[in-house]
């Protein structure tokens, strides 16, 4: 299953979450992360963050679009993909 | 065709794009919209988008994931809408 994750936390929390999807997804722009998961990943990925926002604050918002078959993305301007991809 | 829309613009371009991917769009998190757009529209977005970007600096990505009906969306902690949506 394909997956876009976007967020909006709290500054306190902003590398936590970043660190930790990094290790599942992709990181395609400031706030976004794309990619493959199964769905045991799904549920780990679902589980870490939980254990790392504030649900009364901070918002993480999952699409699953199945595959990269059935979407296409465009970008205006810069891509912004982190060194830490490449490492 | 349904959209995804995500950017990272430099602060003083951040309220030119949100006013305009409102005529458009809904708008779900600090920066991610999201919604139904004719291919018509979708053009009249990139190229209002494109007037008010730095491509130097910025970037704004566009999912097309085809139609809501092949996508999951999922939340954790807060749902962000912003009260415009609902003027």
């Amino acid at each position: 299953m394909y997956f876009i994750a976007v967020y909006d936390v709290g500054q306190g929390r902003v590398q936590k979450v970043m660190k930790f999807l990094r290790t599942y997804l992709n990181h395609v722009q400031n706030s976004v992360f794309e990619g493959e998961l199964t769905p045991a990943q799904y549920a780990e990925v679902k589980h870490g963050i939980a254990k790392i926002i504030n649900k009364e604050h901070d918002s993480v918002i999952f699409y699953n679009v199945g595959s990269t078959k059935w979407m296409e993305r465009e970008i205006l301007g810069q891509e912004k993909r982190s060194v830490s991809n490449f490492l």
